[in-house]
């Protein structure tokens, strides 16, 4: 299967050996998602699962982000009137989003997810699902929810403790506290550190000898490893969307995001 | 609703903006814990969780333990004849335990501990069922359950493992081992240490900016975050404290306090 | 119950207060596991399990190595011969291997894993069902099953994650990352770390402080600890065994032992 022309906002490239290389390419956004990014990254990811050339997918981020997450962006009237009506936007969008949880969870082959630089809210929470996360040494992650009145995604509430332990992922997920990638390397998240000159030809040689290995070797393994959460992973990431649907609409959020959007307007204003 | 008068071995405040400190308050005792605290502090948390001008909650200690567990008291002769014999002073005594149990398990609120100095038994073991942990430096967490012939409890059978790894885990629960602040935290029990001089400034700064987030948002992402174990850890906490009742009626236990009690005379009596 | 005497690829050991020391004593194999260890070593276990005088167990290693894991050797003709073909070889071995977790994963009373040097394969995923981990400072932990096309075993596919969190398991079981000690113990499967000179004196007084507990506490509190997961744990220890067999007679293993022999050969050419 040859590699997806159509997915403008992503560069992707198929590497010796069968290593894909997926990266947000809109590094001017700092690499926000909206309906469009979440569209073309479920579609980038089913093809990674499907092609019989690749073996190791390699997740990154062109630019200075790895990802911003969520673009804090009102539906425009065209959108609007398209969907018909607010709700209904909301309701596409998570389609989209869906499919990309729904890859990650179930996504058949060595995921490796390489952070190079900061990255914000469902960039966050999707990285945790990957199997493996390397990052540069000054990325930062941040899940601003409560800042923003939404709700934990992408099975961050159960993942996240699991591998975190409560006391910081409530941190992040209950307080919002910006983690280094050296906290996140402590929290288990992360599993090793490079500098940031040798930080993917690193990455690429150990996504490499990677995918040298037995290929059903590896898939059976991981399924191993993956398998006993399905059930219970799809369920708790349709909960959430869910909630964040109802959160997203709320006047509780409306306020905080206005809130939330002046204070940053006020920084920005300060520094001049 | 208003703070409850009638807790007086507890120090309890409304901050601004919602924050509530729950202090344990009987310093010279090393803030211990016997039924009538028990019964308190599950009334302070039912009151914190009810009342709506409490939106985070803060426990801590006076004095310089946060606390120093069970009291090892043996029961009064009117508690014994009140209760009707030696069996039912347990029974009774778990009941209040029990309470706090669940409300901690089940506390819809944020709800953060500040562990300012050592504390022992179930003052650490219902520190893991608070969201997040904060600590002094030099606080030490120790459990001797064996040491004292008992068990495990406040789900710290479940919790502990999950959250420190087998290996830790084991360590703090069967073989009696005391950690350091420092270890907690690489455990990922605690989440992070503020120097002793600025402890609590620390804390009550990172609890007021969360009682600010919108409530519901926070109310919803814990209730994301904690529901999917509520039946499991009820059937936990009923079965360590079923146990608990046979093992603090056990002779093996009767002897392994006896034997505690005297170390304990011979090391004060070595001081003098 | 006396020291079984017939266990001759194990140096066994019953000290003071019931502290039993199992240890690999192949040297020259590096403690490489084959059928007959294998099966001594399930039986070992349940004499320790079953005998009155046993309080604690260790597990160790005599000379350089802990285990080397799985002796990669090929069924001999009259291996062959008296099991009827290399199907039912696999078969065979692997009751003694299955006996080996279940005794692990059910194992009533404190065990203790002291590695006193490098470790592979089947001895990692075996010590991390130990309730504690104690390790010298310059062990390694390998488990090479993606090199050699095989999959994960004694329940690592889902302890490992558990422990350790997705990103560091992951690097293990599918990228055959070789860990350091202080990794392991940052991943939460080793506790500590003692010095070389002293390190079985430190485990030994560790493992006599326990073996003095009221034995039932220890007993009713491991339970509490390990009950919840058995049913779970049965049941991934048979998934993981039949794909194992199925692996290991797979063309894409033989290839890849094949060239991992040949790597090793190779290196060896090149150092004389």
């Amino acid at each position: 299967m040859a590699i997806p022309t159509d997915l403008d906002t992503f560069d992707i490239k198929l590497l010796d050996h069968g290593v894909a290389v997926i990266a947000f390419n809109r590094p001017k956004k700092y690499n926000a998602l909206n309906p469009q990014v979440y569209d073309q990254w479920g579609r980038a990811l089913e093809w990674a699962r499907k092609s019989e050339d690749v073996r190791v997918v390699v997740l990154t981020g062109n630019g200075k982000y790895y990802s911003s997450g969520q673009e804090l962006a009102i539906p425009s009237s065209d959108e609007l009137e398209e969907a018909g009506g607010a709700d209904n936007v909301f309701k596409k969008r998570s389609v989209f989003t869906m499919k990309v949880v729904r890859e990650l969870v179930h996504f058949p082959k060595l995921i490796i997810a390489a952070i190079n630089g900061p990255v914000i809210g469902f960039g966050v929470t999707s990285t945790a699902l990957c199997d493996v996360v390397y990052s540069v040494p000054d990325a930062t992650f941040n899940t601003p929810f409560m800042q923003l009145g939404f709700c934990a995604e992408a099975c961050s509430s159960v993942v996240f403790p699991r591998v975190m332990g409560y006391s910081r992922a409530n941190e992040m997920l209950l307080m919002g506290r910006k983690f280094t990638a050296e906290e996140m390397k402590e929290a288990g998240v992360v599993a090793r550190i490079f500098p940031k000159e040798t930080f993917m030809e690193e990455v690429l040689k150990l996504a490499t000898a990677s995918a040298k290995f037995p290929p059903n070797a590896m898939k059976e393994t991981k399924a191993l490893i993956r398998d006993p959460d399905f059930d219970f992973l799809d369920k708790v990431a349709e909960r959430e969307m869910e909630l964040l649907g109802k959160r997203m609409s709320s006047d509780e959020s409306a306020q905080a995001i206005m809130e939330f959007m002046m204070a940053k307007h006020d920084r920005k204003q300060s520094k001049l």
